[in-house]
């Protein structure tokens, strides 16, 4: 049976690397719906890319619901710098097939798991506004929610401010707000998708594979980031949001730490830090598992074998 | 032609009074609906007792929507020492002759405001989590919203704490976005309200009337509050919320004074406190017209002929 | 018995008042000492204005002891708009005729107040940096001090942000050690001084004493504050710092009111408020007593028949 | 040419084995002075037990200031769970040879740094408070201090919460006086601290040494923190303060990296975390070296040879 998710993003490269690869395993994720948020680019184009991504991958069937153009209560914050103005630059997408749904992906949620029978799995590629909306509107959707696979925080060092990971950046408020609703949350950080390097024999690999998928999956991550030997170790960018998905495909490359984890909303210096209580100083109850190590190679093997 | 309007609200006596001010002008005031919120008590009561105060006025043709059971990211805070635990305690209501709208109160708005053709005005009385959310999931409808009617806030000595008023005490952050979004606010401060008390005298007028809404007004600021002689220099306790629609009927009642207007969302000393800029110490545009005088007695005149 | 005092301040327009003040009366009060700081302007003026202002007086054998230029975390702010460059223009003050005491104010004030004999007072007119960080140094005096008369905080509005008042604002963490301290304090804030107003008659009557210390005052009241009739109800400027010496000498021109208060020394926008909890919200214990009532016209009459 | 040090200490176990290798070394170290602050244990005990230490190595020259009993804002925060109430629990010390200075720690600080003909190194094995104290009174000694070598913050886990080390989090705004002082810092940090761990092997190698500071050495650190083969990957406890002398002893044993630094002074969940802009996100000039690495079985071997 395949595993019931919604996938939340805001493509953005790598969250478009993210959804390649669940389209291409429909027997192991049944995907009800994609929903999109303003963060790596302003909403207009992340909704775009994700129906250009689905073109991509002639699945025109999978509803595209646009959400929140803007976190909770900051302004909005983009990395068009790491993305390009269009969050897709550097390769050539076919246009939509499909168009956007009109539901708002926030009603979409609340609709969508109230009347799921079974528990739903929530991945989230960009910030949690949508989620956290839908959670302040109806809470009781939490107990439908399985688990929320998570790409965002730092551990050690954030790579937008010294404390703060891109997405949790963008919107802490609705961070805390997920962090705070009791659903299991899986975090994967900065931490561990800098170990999960496109390195350009990777790059070359893909482009080898002398698909559609693959061709766009090159021409995106040779614009993406920029390769700092000192920073990662080796000659690469990294990639974080397909490790989300490949962890709901594989959840065997990656081991996880059961922690208590709170979000910085209000410090000058910390804003969006995830605080992860690693050594168990407050004494509070886990509410996360943190992802501590992962298999690398074994991601890249994955990506291969799926495009 | 009525002021079209949505009556935000969390009952609670002072809003139960306020609504039936309204209902009380139909060829003035063209009520589009009653939106409910977590606030002087829970979700269940606020739209329960909205329903029973439309069957007290005869208006069961008034659509009552629930809307956010919890403010945006603080644990919801109750006043139900000053209201009771159902909010309208001491008289007995009619049961309600209408049910709630299965809509939630965020979509109403939403919908109602994206297909407006003519600007609505928004009467809010309690914490402003329907409208702040509405607005984080769709913009835009801020520019069909006429203003924004809101009690809360005070200039000097909040209610709930040494800082702040209840109404955005209970949600701060739902406050600061409404007040920076650029929708054209009337603020009705603790400071202008606790010059309209409800003395011994007055609450005797209403008994006299002898009418379903006069007894049960009467019944119902029986026991609100608590007269306060030192605070409040006459031996009453103030009418906060029917100032509200007070000034929607009669504005020559009021006299404002244009500010910039901030929330407090961080402190733990000033959490949910109104920074009115008074003097214009900033020097950022005012976004606010702050309540400066209130023709009290007016205010009591009005509401025995409109029950 | 003349009361022992150490006077606390940053010369500055009213501080010079203030102090002219109180060496108008020896038999009352016996100024161990004048400490100053960086406030309204650096602390190298306002030590030479403390000296000019002994000089004109004819009090060389006051000791002035220069203390902390700068506060405990914030960087310097002063208010040379409203006091001029050098803290005292308007006026030409004669030369010092004594120099300034070698030891630091904050040695002083810790030596001072561990061999007292008896209880001193502290008047302090200005950001309580030394006082602060004598209580850091040595928190043991702080059961010779017998009470702190302190200008400072608001309960409505700020004059240098619409939260926060001048000496508070500048060393917020000052504030909070010493309101922390358990020393008891009287505190006279805006709401008080803006009744004191230097109307033009009285700045003439001040000019027809034809006396040094009149003309001096006259000329350095012409030149300070705006008198602005919308703010102050005629046509004044408020007289802040003279109000803790008056207070010394004729206590019963004042009322006061027990309450807790607290400073915010963390929020963006309430940095430096004095949190009054005047109606007693916080369920704290009162280290207050907050002025309430000033018989304004009195302090003009101690003021002429000193000068 | 001895290096003229003054060490800042709150004793302490690892306090104390710093001073005893500070102390082996007369002919590179010329200690101007010790200063005690509250932190470990309460400033009673931190100053005795300098005084312990100078006897042990019969050094009853070395002049032992007192400083302040409490931080700047904080109320005392001690570690009194793991040095012991007195904090040199486990070993028996002799009686101290000399009284302490009467001079304040903060005083003699500012007066030997007015005074001083070359610069002087400030070794600081606690909170900052002390030194904070010193530069808010006399800001101008900053010319006169070479380098502050200062223990303290982490750049991924704090000890005492998940975000803090113990030695800021004590008096995190001590902490930002001293990194917004323009004097050069050279930090090290839990993450290079971890790396310097007390193994049974080691522990015995001190006890083999059959001297008196041998075997205090070894008393003190078998009662000493907590062996966590999970957290530090060997079965061992980290010897923090130490490093500070071995830097000034060995500075060929470390390597540092240039960073901007700056302190949490105001988030609930940061509150004293070492903010460290390893990757240069802020843009901010350098302030701070900190450590990046350290060889330590180095450590051990400089200790035994020391000792």
């Amino acid at each position: 049976m395949a595993r019931p998710i919604i996938i939340d993003c805001d493509p953005g490269v790598d969250d478009a690397i993210a959804i390649l690869l669940a389209l291409a395993h429909p027997t192991k994720l049944n995907i009800l719906g994609i929903t999109t948020v303003a963060g790596n680019v302003p909403l207009h184009y992340t909704s775009q890319n994700a129906l250009k991504i689905c073109a991509l991958a002639n699945r025109g069937d999978i509803p595209v619901y646009a959400g929140c153009p803007r976190p909770m209560l900051r302004p909005l914050f983009t990395a068009a710098d790491i993305h390009g103005t269009t969050g897709l630059q550097g390769t050539k997408l076919p246009e939509p097939t499909q168009s956007l749904m009109v539901q708002h992906a926030v009603a979409f949620l609340i609709d969508t798991l109230q009347q799921a029978t079974e528990p739903v799995t929530l991945a989230t590629l960009g910030p949690l506004t949508n989620v956290a909306i839908a959670l302040v509107q109806a809470p009781q959707i939490a107990s439908k929610i399985d688990t929320i696979i998570a790409m965002g925080g730092a551990i050690t060092h954030g790579n937008v401010t010294p404390a703060a990971e891109f997405n949790i950046y963008v919107d802490p408020h609705a961070a805390q707000v997920v962090f705070e609703s009791g659903i299991p949350i899986k975090l994967i950080t900065l931490d561990t998708t800098h170990q999960v390097l496109t390195t350009p024999e990777r790059l070359d690999t893909f482009r080898q594979l002398h698909t559609p998928i693959g061709d766009a999956t090159a021409d995106l991550l040779a614009h993406y980031g920029t390769p700092d030997i000192e920073r990662y170790g080796i000659n690469g960018a990294p990639l974080h949001d397909p490790c989300v998905i490949a962890y709901l495909l594989k959840p065997e490359l990656f081991t996880f730490r059961s922690t208590y984890t709170t979000i910085d909303t209000t410090s000058p210096e910390n804003l969006g830090r995830t605080v992860i209580d690693w050594w168990g100083r407050t004494g509070k109850p886990a509410n996360t598992q943190v992802a501590e190590s992962v298999k690398s190679a074994d991601i890249y093997t994955l990506l291969m074998e799926s495009f």
